[in-house]
């Protein structure tokens, strides 16, 4: 018998990944986004949803583009930062530490500290309610040399990504290794 | 300096939630969807993003109406199922030794052995690609009284869900807590 906590937005386990953008003045900014998720395979596509009251939000509109910015556990209290303070007050990267990287591929500059980086050109706009939601068009995927395995893919392992937590709002690690997808249920 | 490693869906985590569904004939189905995340606080929405071709895509349009099963680590095999089999061809729930229970709120079923259930109306739908994203209202969500905490709050470490990472198609559970959100950024 499952219990009833209403109509909220609670699902596990959402990402914690930082939106970068240029504003209207040239200043790289960058937010914390957790209602995001990859969208499509073919293009590849990612979704993030921002608020418009966002300064981030009307930098996504005039520049049509953002890089998606994957932190490490390492880095959980700047990436905590950049959903606190707002672009339109505070040099976010400078206060944070962080290193604006201006892409060659799209208007928008990626996190140098980050190990894993999207670049993504604005591809639609789907307007919800309270939060809009931006569809990018994963142009390229950079990834430090690190986080890499032996055969050159990306290792959750090595990466060590952040899993946000709605309703208590908890930052958590990854954990163990639980099986491989598209095999583990070949039993049944 | 980052590697370029192409125009593709590598990001992280990725979710592991099954969408459930009625197809035409009123029979349960359940699928694994990694290409989805929380994406509107008001109203609260969740997005899934399924092929066309998959016997899903055509309940939802129909019924529109989803559920979205987080399911904890115990069921990562039987979710891992839910990916791999087509609803065209086989009863999944049956095979995977999972119970279909009826929504009373929306016209889909749900899935009783995972822990969390969020039951969705279709309010959004769009099409971005190979994938068409399903925007779904959460009109409640449902949680086992073992997966919530003394304050009745959904606990991750209780819930244990399951984290996926494309590329490696590796499942992963969540790990240690690394902090709290809106917090242990401050300092900076």
């Amino acid at each position: 018998m499952k219990k009833s906590l209403g109509a909220k937005t609670l699902a596990f386990p959402t990402p914690a990944w930082a939106v970068a953008t240029y504003d209207a003045n040239g200043k790289p900014n960058a937010m914390l986004a957790a209602w995001a998720g990859l969208c499509c395979s073919k293009p590849p596509c990612v979704a993030v949803s921002l608020r418009a009251a966002t300064h981030s939000h009307g930098a996504i509109v005039a520049r049509k583009a953002f890089t998606v910015n994957v932190p490490s556990a390492a880095y959980v209290k700047q990436a905590d930062y950049l959903g606190i303070a707002s672009g339109r007050d505070a040099d976010k990267f400078k206060t944070a530490g962080l290193t604006p990287v201006a892409s060659e591929l799209v208007d928008a500059p990626y996190i140098a500290e980050f190990p894993l980086v999207l670049e993504c050109r604005l591809l639609q706009t789907v307007e919800i309610g309270l939060h809009t939601q931006f569809i990018g068009e994963i142009v390229d995927v950079k990834a430090d040399d690190n986080v890499l395995n032996e055969l050159g893919d990306l290792d959750m392992d090595r990466l060590r990504p952040v899993v946000f937590g709605p309703g208590t709002r908890h930052y958590y690690g990854v954990g163990e290794f639980l099986g491989k997808a598209f095999s583990i249920g070949r039993d049944l």
